[in-house]
């Protein structure tokens, strides 16, 4: 167990009066114990107590060897697992509910406690932690985009007629194994032509025709951290409407990143995006947030949108990538990574943004 | 909406007093409606009501422009989606959750609608109709474990020793896409030598080498259905202690293949195979269920193990896959799906299961 992190969670628990806190997903779990444990559809509960007496409930099945710091509860498929962790639960206790955690388990537990239980969701009490990377954190979260950067040049050099867009995602995790990431960091969105305009485009089989543009969403994992970038490039030749779409979007991403920095609420970052392409005529093209927090996760707590008004701090990290999609004609999104620095931020990653004809 | 299956899930709902069930499984979405839709960390519910009025609560990120026979409820992502579909619950509802549902869409409805509902897991409403295969869906079965054996095949005669586990399951997922299967159903589990003794084994980067079992556990999509199988074969030469181990699983395979027939428990067929193992002395060495279900999902619900007393009936399919594990030393697992039919079963893998020394 990492006890710096784990005290902060207590603290968090003592803040808002959260007994014990269930935490089953794999990600906090790792952050707080060094461990990854892929449970599938068995239950895997770290119990996180303000009394101290600190649990991880895991199934015989996924053999945990090293000692984690933490007392390890053993079941097997035939136990009642649920009941098992009922009974570390007191009466009219306050328990805080993984956010993902499957609500077969939650219902169970529910008939086990009765109604004098208070249930509620304490996903942030973690999830908010995790939002501030430190020194080590930070390492993994440049290093991941350093190799996202050298990826996405091999890859866009790798753009070719007689490759699908399914072939160039193979291509991706070679190059990405080659260069000793740990692979994807999210399945990548490899977009030609008119599947650029679906911003979560499945990458399929179409082949890239002159005059398309060419959407390259990738990212890989390194030491468990997630990187993510977006660049979009033109094959053979861009139109000037096309030309014009780029620059806009580039201009909002520039001014997007200049808005980083402590003491802004994450929605004014989203604004400085949003209402340049707003201005040049394309808001309703733009239609999702401007970014997202990302760490173990590739989508960690915090969006970059205009619903969220939390406080920009330094040691956060999210993504920057505004977009124009013209529906069975044309998407543009450029994506860069951001660390908040004291006195504004640290882009992660380096790659040319200038509008690129390959 | 397939009413003929909407009906059957009603049936249900009445028999259980269930006033409205929330569906959010994907593959039950697809099961009931004929779309696919995948709404990544968003919700997603189908909403089945006694009442008729069904309705499907979808975020706009993911058009679907099709009539799937029922109203759909568009919401964004500055919505309250979860207070939109509090609206369509009546107080003192009993309402059916979907076992995976996220917490933290449960605990924000029952904020909405208090103590009066009562909540209940509903997802055997639906999974319990998955269980029985129609004539279409036994097609699909078949077609993919056609491939799946064909695969097979085509593996075993790759395996080489200068080829990694995971750049077998390279190769693997280029057969499955020659052989137009839509892909893995599941990462598949190909395991050299020591590794095979893991059940859970995650391919690395391990070669064979001579003497070594070799354990392919592999599966294909065809339709949105799933194969499973697995072969164990050894390479370059079998010792005599490895080859009475794999006749003990062959064997214990083939005893719980015969055991399968409609009116028998899923607990006698794990016993069929189990009690030969441990006959023969290796039942601690025999650590997981016998099988499991299989068909939308590679994991449907219903296992054969011997805490599953439910009667199997014809229609259902499921995996055989006994298997013993020696750590640091061999694993050897034969899986084969059957299909229960009228009089016992059709066994949907022909591949051969005697011993193979490639």
């Amino acid at each position: 167990m990492n006890s710096f992190r784990v005290n902060k969670v207590l603290e968090e628990m003592k803040k808002l009066d959260v007994d014990k806190l269930l935490i089953s997903d794999p990600a906090s779990i790792f952050y707080l114990t060094g461990k990854w444990i892929h449970p599938g559809e068995r239950m895997l509960v770290l119990c996180i107590s303000l009394k101290g007496k600190h649990k991880l409930f895991i199934n015989e099945l996924f053999p945990v060897s090293e000692d984690l710091g933490i007392d390890k509860v053993w079941f097997n498929d035939i136990d009642d697992e649920v009941s098992m962790l009922a009974k570390y639960i007191g009466k009219n206790e306050c328990i805080g509910i993984d956010k993902n955690w499957p609500c077969k388990f939650l219902l169970r537990l529910m008939d086990f406690l009765g109604k004098d239980t208070r249930f509620v969701n304490g996903s942030n009490l973690v999830d908010k932690i995790r939002m501030y990377k430190d020194e080590e954190e930070k390492m993994f979260m440049r290093k991941a985009s350093q190799l996202n950067d050298m990826a996405v040049d091999k890859l866009i050099n790798s753009v070719d007629k007689n490759l699908s867009e399914k072939e160039m995602s193979k291509i991706l995790l070679s190059i990405y194994e080659d260069l000793g990431s740990e692979g994807f960091s999210f399945e990548p969105i490899i977009a030609f032509g008119k599947n650029t305009a679906d911003p979560h485009h499945e990458t399929d089989k179409s082949y890239v025709s002159e005059g398309d543009s060419v959407i390259l969403d990738i990212g890989c994992m390194y030491k468990s951290y997630c990187s993510d970038m977006t660049r979009t490039v033109f094959y053979k030749n861009v139109s000037d409407k096309y030309k014009e779409i780029y620059n806009i979007v580039l201009e909002a991403n520039k001014r997007g990143i200049a808005a980083v920095k402590p003491g802004v609420k994450f929605s004014d970052i989203d604004k400085a995006a949003r209402s340049y392409i707003e201005e040049k005529g394309f808001s309703k093209y733009f239609t999702h947030r401007t970014g997202h927090s990302i760490g173990i996760d590739v989508h960690d707590l915090g969006d970059v949108s205009s619903a969220n008004n939390e406080i920009v701090q330094p040691g956060m990290i999210f993504s920057i990538e505004p977009g124009i999609y013209l529906q069975g004609d044309i998407g543009v999104r450029i994506e860069d990574l951001v660390l908040v620095t004291e006195d504004g931020c640290e882009v992660l990653n380096k790659y040319s943004k200038e509008l690129k004809v390959i």
